[in-house]
C-alpha cells in the first residue's frame, strides 16, 4: 500500500509552508548554533574545534519498538537524544550538536509535538548539544525519531571498544538492570507487588526505562583513564562481550559486585531469576569500561566528583567472552545474552 | 499496540549476534574509512580536513511515503544516499562520509537487504562517500532509511540559500519535472499513452523518479561562482521561493526557459496542465542557483565540462516570491506551489 508524495500532496492542498512553519515554531528555538542558520538552509556548517577528531554516532527510537506510543512526548525526545549522548560519553567525547530526523503519523495529537520539542530543547540546553539541522516527514505507521550526534575528542583520543588488556579492572557506572526491570513493570504492573516493591522503588525502575541518564559528566575522565569502553544499551553481558571480542580478551565479572539499585536488589531478592533480565536486558545507558589497575582509583574519584558512581565489577582476562560468576565460583548461563533486533 | 524491546527479544531467542552478523555481512564492506573502525565500535572518529567547515545534512526515505515498497532495494538505497549527496552538492561541499539508520520490517524478503547493501556500496564508492556508522532496528510498520551525510568546504565557503541579489541570473541544472511526471506514471501507467510517450520516454521519466542524479560533479564550481543555491527536492517553484525568502529578494522565471527533457516536452504538449506538476512536483534533485551575471558563463562552462547542463531560467529581482511567466507576460498561479509533508 503505497502512499507516495503526490498523494499526500493532494491531501494537503494549498499550504506550501506548513512544514516550514512547523520547523520554525518547534525546532528553530533549539538551533542555537550559528552554523545551523536558524534551520533556514539545506545543511549546517560548523568549524570543527582545532586539533580535534569528530566523533559521530546515530541511534533512533521507534514507537512500539523502543518506546510506548503513549509515553510522554517530552520523554521520547529526551530518550532519543540521550541514547546518542550516552554513546558520545562512553567514547570520551564532548557533545557538539545533533541532526534530527522525525517521521510523524498524521493522527498525532495536537499537543504531541510541542511537548516533544520542549523536552528536546531542555535536554539540548542542559547537555550543551544544539540542534544543527533535520528532516521532518509524515510516516503513516509509527513515530520514528532518529538522531545523529557529533562530538569532539582531542585527535586520536576516542575511547574505543578495542584496547582492553588482561589484568585491567572492569568498571561500571551507576546501577545496572533498572531499565530492564522498568520495562517489565511497564508491561505488567502487577509485577511490582510480586517483587514486593514500594511505590518509590517502582517509580525508580520505570523512570530509569523512560529516561536514560547519559554519563556525559565523566566523558573527559574516561578519555584520560579508560583503555576501552562501551555504553550499555543491549545489556551488560552482551555489551561487555562485544568489548572483549574486539579487544581480543575475556572478562570475569563477580555478579555480587554488579551495582544494583535498592529497587533492583528488592526485586531480585523476591525473584532471583530476574538477575538475567538485569544483566542482559539493556537500556541501561551506563558505561562499562576496562581500566588499568593504577588508573581505577583516579577514575573513580573523578567520576565521584562529577556525581557518577563507578564500581569495580571484575577483571579482564587473557581468555574470551564475558563470564558472570557467583560467589561460589559457578558461572551464570544466559538464555539470551544480549538484545538483538535480528 | 506496543511492541517493546523485551517482547521482540522473546521472539528472537538465543542468537545474540544476529544483528552484529547482519552488520558485518552487509555493511562492513561499505565502511572503508579507517575512522569507521569496521563498524565494530559505538561511534566513528574522523579528523576533519584542515581549514575546512563540515557541512551536515540529513534526509530519509520511508516506504509508502518516498518510495514504493516494491521498488528495487538497490534503488531505495541509492535514492536515500543520493538525496543527501544532492544537498551537499548544492551547498558546494565535497562528500566525506555518512551515517545510516535503517528500520526493517520482520517480513522483509530475504534478498532485500543484500540488494540494498549492494546498491549502497556501489554509490558510496562512486561518490567517494564511505559509510561511517549506523543503527539497525526492526520497524514493524515500514522500511525507513535515514542518512546523515557529512561534507567539507573551505572555511566559510558553504553556498547558502541566503545571498542572492537583485540582478543575479537564476540558473537550473539538468532538466526539471521528470521525476514528478515519473511518479504520476508510476501510479497510473495508462498516462503514458495519454501523454503520447514512447517506451524510452516513459522509462526516462520513471527512471528519474526512481534514481536521482546528485550534482556532486559541480559542487566545486557552485562554491566558486554561485551566490546562493538550493537543491530541488520539493519542486522548482517552492524551492526557489525559499531561496528568495531567505535572501530577501524575488525571482522572475521564464517558463519557456525552464529546461525540460524530450519526454517532459512531449507530455506537456499533450497535456499542458502538466506544467504545474513539472514546476512544483519535486524530487528533481537538480540545483537552482543565483549567480552574478559575470559568473554565469564561467559556471556554465565548468558545469558543462563536468557533464552537467546549466541553463539560465530567469532573473533575481528586488521584489519577493518566485514568479513563473509565460512568453505573453502572464504569470502562472499554482494550486500547490510546493511539496509539504504537513
Amino acid at each position: 500500500m503505497s502512499k507516495p508524495r503526490s498523494e499526500e500532496l493532494e491531501q494537503n492542498p494549498a499550504d506550501a509552508s506548513a512544514e516550514d512553519r512547523l520547523i520554525a515554531t518547534y525546532f528553530r528555538p533549539l538551533a542555537t548554533h550559528p552554523g545551523a542558520f536558524d534551520l533556514a538552509d539545506d545543511a549546517a556548517a560548523i568549524a570543527p574545534p582545532p586539533g580535534c577528531d569528530l566523533v559521530l554516532t546515530t541511534d533512533g527510537v521507534i514507537s512500539g519498538v523502543h518506546f510506548f506510543a503513549d509515553d510522554p512526548p517530552d520523554a521520547v525526545a529526551r530518550k532519543a537524544l540521550r541514547i546518542n549522548l550516552s554513546d558520545l560519553a562512553a567514547k570520551g567525547a564532548a557533545p557538539l550538536g545533533f541532526l534530527l530526523s522525525i517521521g510523524l503519523p498524521a493522527d498525532l495529537p495536537a499537543q504531541w509535538l510541542p511537548f516533544f520539542a520542549r523536552g528536546l530543547r531542555e535536554d539540548a540546553e542542559h547537555y550543551g548539544c544544539p540542534l544543527l539541522g533535520g528532516d521532518t516527514d509524515k510516516n503513516p505507521a509509527a513515530i520514528t525519531v532518529y538522531i545523529a550526534a557529533l562530538g569532539a575528542v582531542p585527535h586520536g583520543g576516542m575511547v574505543r571498544r578495542k584496547g582492553a588488556r588482561a589484568g585491567d579492572v572492569v568498571v561500571a557506572t551507576g546501577t545496572i538492570g533498572d531499565a530492564a526491570l522498568g520495562l517489565l513493570l511497564r508491561r505488567d504492573a502487577a509485577a511490582a507487588a510480586q517483587w514486593r516493591l514500594d511505590a518509590a522503588m517502582r517509580d525508580h525502575l520505570t523512570g530509569r526505562y523512560l529516561l536514560p541518564q547519559p554519563r556525559t559528566a565523566i566523558a573527559e575522565a574516561l578519555r584520560r583513564h579508560a583503555r576501552a569502553a562501551i555504553d550499555i544499551s543491549d545489556g551488560l553481558a552482551g555489551d561487555l562481550a562485544k568489548l572483549c571480542r574486539v579487544s581480543g580478551v575475556g572478562a570475569d565479572v563477580a555478579v555480587a559486585d554488579v551495582p544494583l539499585s535498592a529497587a533492583a536488589r528488592a526485586a531480585v531478592a523476591a525473584e532471583p531469576a530476574l538477575i538475567e533480565a538485569i544483566l542482559t536486558g539493556g537500556d541501561d545507558f551506563e558505561v562499562v569500561a576496562a581500566v588499568a589497575p593504577d588508573r581505577f582509583e583516579p577514575l573513580r574519584q573523578e567520576a565521584a566528583a562529577a556525581g557518577v558512581t563507578m564500581t569495580r565489577i571484575g577483571t579482564v582476562t587473557a581468555g574470551e567472552g564475558a563470564h558472570f560468576r557467583h560467589a561460589d565460583g559457578s558461572t551464570l548461563a544466559f538464555a539470551r545474552p544480549s538484545y538483538s533486533h535480528f
